[in-house]
């Protein structure tokens, strides 16, 4: 077997040179769990950190974009989800910081892209579907996220896993393709790679690192994961694969007699995703988290974390059989 | 980058070797696609063909074992599904007829695999978890096939993508591993070995070729399936993958209002899958098919098939990057 580096290795990958960064993973920028700290230890190993701004007030962001910038003189971004009312107060707020890579989600490509565009940003928006992906690369974004349905967090309502994803992606647009879920270790970003990826994005085995800010109860519950642990509900709200406590068993309950989208909303209220992820409740929080969590061992340090995926990816690479 | 091809290639490749084959992908024994014609064609290309008992009665799977004989002077296998009643009744015309290589699914691996070992067959049984994976190895069976969320047709509760089912089963057995679910072009299949597989099993790809026995008029439709075309539905009867038609509407209103598992029972009645798959009705039929259809483009020979999967893999391999 014979390999084609000459234009793939770290040197030349698209991403790595966009992102300036050594090994081409973006850690994801996951509510309740990426702040300034994790992405900035992140950026000093190498990878892209991005700071999720969802589940932050844009002064809280602006704290946190600080923080990393005292961390690190390394890149790093910010995700942007763009369902929230705030997020065009927070796209402000990380330009006036001197963000320059957004990622976006969870609404139009169009909305901002052409502005961020303008000012000098690098965009990618996260898309589940290839539809999707072509209107990324017609509104102008550098790059996107594929992310199929075993991500945790909110999720596509067409349940496209990243396997078959990933190459529909690939062959639907021009622009360089990240690949998320499911992708937790090395192995993972090989076949992500294998599919037709340039990078991956990976936030279920960044939750569960040192400097993840994800509460310690819930770092700790993921390493107790099964396979079955996770499953995907609140189809009627927006859908989210949630780890199944007991707050998830009061939404199945719902949802298997046929429950309204009122009377989801009204059981989910507000906070639980802060109580669980952040303030530790395992039993009330809402636990966002992707199908992966069930293959995590431990929780390093970021940098133990990236020289692991490293070996891993090369390890896998190096196992593949020729015919 | 270095390969370590030395205990991995064609000739040395666990499951090669068990099955008698060149490449190491299994044709999936599907419901109404998968008769004799299909299963010889695959033995005659190199790769282990499965004859399909789950739409067969017992007369019907002798007449297709006799046909793949009469076609291919390779190894061929049975697929049976043990959810059904003539389970027993098969095992004993495939074992009359010699056949050796039984693929059981559907049911639990204890009930068939001592017997078939002590008739000196190999036997694979399919799980969707790695808690079944691992029954099936103290059961006694040669090697598990390790089936995804994306597989069509019957499928596991756990909604388990192959992205990380896989690495979770590898981890779990130590018995080869056959990855399935998504599985439809060479890429799919260096994916599946970079997550530790040994073998994949692509049932969707194999529906699409000519010498399957499914109604032209399903291949043509699922030529033009998109990335959204199919859903997992009646979970509350057993989970199966379908193609969106009219059939699946009828279920999808069913199921948004929290219908029973008699009322889907009754709308389903019986021979729904043989009025789709088999008789062509793309309206009223029952369309089992993978998340993967929409990658398919045309419906070529099983002999094309093979060469096409094999370039494509060793392209996939030779493009992944060193870092």
């Amino acid at each position: 077997m014979q390999t084609t580096s000459s234009n793939t290795n770290s040197n030349t990958n698209t991403l790595c040179k966009l992102f300036a960064i050594n090994f081409p993973i973006i850690q994801a920028g996951m509510v309740w769990a990426a702040g300034g700290k994790l992405a900035a230890a992140c950026s000093n190993a190498g990878i892209l950190g991005l700071i999720g701004a969802g589940s932050m007030s844009p002064a809280l962001l602006r704290e946190h974009i600080l923080k990393a910038k005292s961390l690190t003189s390394g890149n790093f971004g910010v995700n942007i989800p763009l369902l929230y009312q705030g997020a065009k107060e927070q796209i402000q707020v990380a330009l006036s910081c001197g963000v320059k890579i957004f990622f976006t989600s969870a609404g139009s490509p169009k909305n901002y892209t052409p502005y961020l565009k303008d000012k000098g940003a690098t965009v990618v928006h996260v898309t589940s579907t290839p539809e999707l992906a072509i209107k990324c690369q017609e509104a102008g974004v550098d790059a996107v996220v594929a992310e199929g349905f075993e991500a945790g967090g909110h999720n596509g309502r067409d349940e496209i896993t990243t396997m078959v994803l990933i190459p529909q992606v690939v062959q639907a647009v021009k622009i360089p393709v990240i690949a998320a879920g499911g992708v937790v270790n090395g192995a993972g970003i090989a076949a992500a790679f294998a599919l037709g990826a340039q990078a991956v994005q990976m936030g279920t085995a960044f939750v569960a690192t040192m400097e993840s800010s994800a509460h310690p109860n819930f770092k700790n519950l993921l390493l107790q994961s099964k396979a079955d642990s996770t499953m995907l509900a609140l189809k009627k709200l927006v859908p989210v694969r949630l780890f199944k406590n007991c707050f998830y068993q009061q939404v199945k309950e719902l949802e298997e007699r046929g429950a309204s989208a009122e009377e989801l909303q009204q059981l989910l209220g507000k906070g639980r995703a802060k109580l669980g992820m952040f303030e530790g409740d395992m039993v009330h929080g809402e636990l966002e988290i992707g199908q992966g969590c069930a293959l995590l061992k431990d929780t390093p340090a970021i940098a133990e974390l990236v020289a692991r995926l490293k070996q891993e990816y090369q390890d896998a690479v190096a196992a593949l059989p020729s015919f």
